[in-house]
């Protein structure tokens, strides 16, 4: 199975997780050790740097050697944004950010023009910026060519556990950009996840997916498996569609929008 | 992840494979061991045992140590897929068969009442029957209330690469039988049979989504992993479906039919 | 719009229409006008011959000028559906029926062996056979071939108003019988009976999807002008579907098994 | 059916329709008075006001009393938009607009920031703007906002047909906005419309599912129907989802995402 690059780095694992919303840190860091990650977001707001849990899951997270990616969750203007993004450089000690700028606090949908300016200024500023954005063609194709290091269009939205609702946007979006693609949010089971690969996305973030689930650790473990599984399927090259095995065409192509490795 | 259980054996794999179609002997037997499965369906027609490459191919799954699966594909008539299973008891040494009488060669649905009759007298032949069944509630429990080991519904037509076409009725079918429910027929990318096995299905059964992928070895390691995934992720609990975040009502239950663990 | 041809009658509706359920006969009698209907199934069990609801029901319907059309429901066998059609016949003055055989009282699911050999019986006594079956195409094959009038596969489970589950299904039977196709079950709303007439289908019959709506004369009406405008839909060979307006190929045939018109 | 209000006017129609790419101007006319439609939608650029076939189709829109929505197709930034916009008020002697700024003319899709800027200053001018948009429910809130008089995101790309591909954005989007919610592209065939108005929108826009289907007037008269249809199921108040008949709860609510009068 081939590797993500995203800017200079390499990732051997397609799944980024979040931090939010587990039980405990405990079955946070055991969930993220099964999930097979290397790159765990974190809420600067959420952690809360100067409690004590905060602190805790912050130095867990480092002792076990993730590469940490702060966002900028909760910010719903392009300067609330950028002001989050530096604490976050100073806190972590990286440049690299995923950039969330909110539309409201009930649906989670991104704000597109203070995205845009958010990811223009914090790109001068020498950020690695990975945006979350919606699933529009032409928005992620802006943010790519201001210099993202890649995009995270929705598969739904945050927090809804629906999966791919719109793989043609997806699929439009890959075909738009040269950066990596990465589904980030509405991921709800393993198969939206495989769902995902098979369709060309370069990698999966999720997060309520994996903490939300009744037993976390082991729905870690069935993502890591069926982000690997989608990989190798669109790697493998999938058998074509037919109506019934002897139907004289085969439907390849848009049906649900599967993607052949190229 | 919990074992499988069929009539008197158990099974860690929840993934059967079929020999058919591959390109060559030994990408099969490459494939099969990716895949993971510790049962092969055997067409014994197919295998024509006593031309070379039939004999070949027998003693490569032999070797191997799968357990192997006479079934009884091509046969349009009860009668003929009686002789079938008798041959297959002989030439293989079992008395368990999947059971396979098709309507047509075109579309390759079963023929309900010839399976409904060559299942009955097959069981009071003491055979082990896997019927292959399209997925109509009433001919399933028609097939376990009379003793079949486990009933195989197709998710779509055989060689379709369709994936599931109607999970509403395999999820009626789990609800209204007591042995095994698998899979047979249908998958064809990973996320299909991470699906069937999300939807509470307790194995899947495959050929074409393998041996007619353009990398059959690779695609078996991806059937491996989408299959752990899937009952991983029913195992898990999964979190509930909204509409987004804070949407008031949680959507369990019925939309595209998933399963929480019991 | 073309007319529905059915053994030696002409429809100019192709929508037939149960009475069951309805809140009021005179609800009933509005909503069987608005939606434009000829023939209306009976189930004789329901109607009660002998009380004086079950009169006015028939005295109305019969006043009204439709078609009647006696089923079977409630019939668990071949011998009971036989004994149900004779009843119907001596009632109504008509050999039509519509064959009924279920499987169980929760489902509803047809009993296939036990709906074939009903079928066989009453054509061999010169009934016109209207059989409600599940959309297996063998089944739908042996049905059309044995000399039924049309087959008649659910879309759904009955009062589920789940829509057309398997539209792929409803395809290939329509490709391999010459009888016309009539979706019996499963309608839930407008959506629903429009889709059916675009794959082709040649009737839709339905009973809950009016009669347990708020508003039954209104569905009803939407009902008429829904399969209306997908068989219109149908004869006007709708556009082909691209990925967009400009993706090189069109997508034509088999996404969402649309059919062109002949 | 109730009738729909933009602005200061009332439309006894749900439907409106585009006057682009028709095989000839006769059956364009045809074709919009079969589709029942009080408001045209015309291409100012493709009307090639000076030609002498642009002349006869607007003298034939109106004289058939049509009321011209002049829009702003082919508009890539705020400016063209609002030049275009201009124009239009002079040629056609109209205030209203249906505004169209995209992104790139091989998707079509709309560029989001220019939209709202183009939107901000026509309103400011006096224009009554209907903004084509992308089905992001936080852009059509702040369309909503600042004044646009109806909100029209896309259900799937123009000229794809590909129908409704994320009924769920166009339900979050009616929940968040008070101005009328016009699906604007993407419906291919009669059943799409449907679907768009059981879903609880206002009206639906669309130009190629007419021009470009083999039989465009009688395709007109399917839209018509259809459109009616859905409106009407709407107003209903259709029947409970449930698995089957006899399940023991009702699936309401998000399933495929219907609506019930409220």
């Amino acid at each position: 199975m081939s590797s993500l690059q995203i800017a200079d780095r390499e990732f051997d694992s397609r799944l980024i997780v979040g931090s939010g919303r587990f039980p405990d840190p405990e079955t946070m860091r055991e969930a993220l050790r099964a999930s097979g990650t290397e790159m765990v977001t974190v809420a600067l707001r959420r952690a809360n740097l100067n409690t004590d849990e905060g602190e805790n899951v912050l130095k867990y997270l480092q002792d076990d050697g993730y590469f940490l990616l702060p966002n900028t969750a909760g910010c719903y203007t392009a300067e609330e944004a950028i002001t989050t993004a530096k604490l976050g450089r100073e806190a972590l000690g990286t440049n690299w950010v995923k950039l969330e700028v909110i539309g409201d606090d009930e649906t989670l949908f991104p704000d597109v023009p203070e995205l845009l300016k958010a990811a223009e200024k914090l790109i001068l500023e020498d950020f690695v910026v990975l945006p979350y954005a919606n699933d529009d063609p032409i928005t992620c194709r802006k943010l790519a060519d201001m210099g993202c290091a890649a995009v995270m269009p929705l598969g739904a939205p945050i927090g809804s556990g629906m999966g791919i609702r719109n793989p043609y946007n997806l699929r439009i979006i890959k075909d738009l950009v040269d950066v990596p693609v990465i589904v980030d949010a509405g991921v709800g089971t393993a198969s939206d996840a495989a769902i995902a690969m098979e369709l060309g996305m370069d990698a999966v973030l999720m997060n309520s997916a994996i903490s939300q689930a009744k037993h976390p650790v082991k729905m870690a473990e069935a993502m890591k498996k069926s982000i690997e599984a989608g990989r190798l399927a669109l790697e493998s090259g999938r058998m074509p569609k037919r109506l019934y095995a002897k139907a004289s065409s085969p439907e390849e192509g848009l049906i649900e929008v599967d993607r052949e490795e190229q």
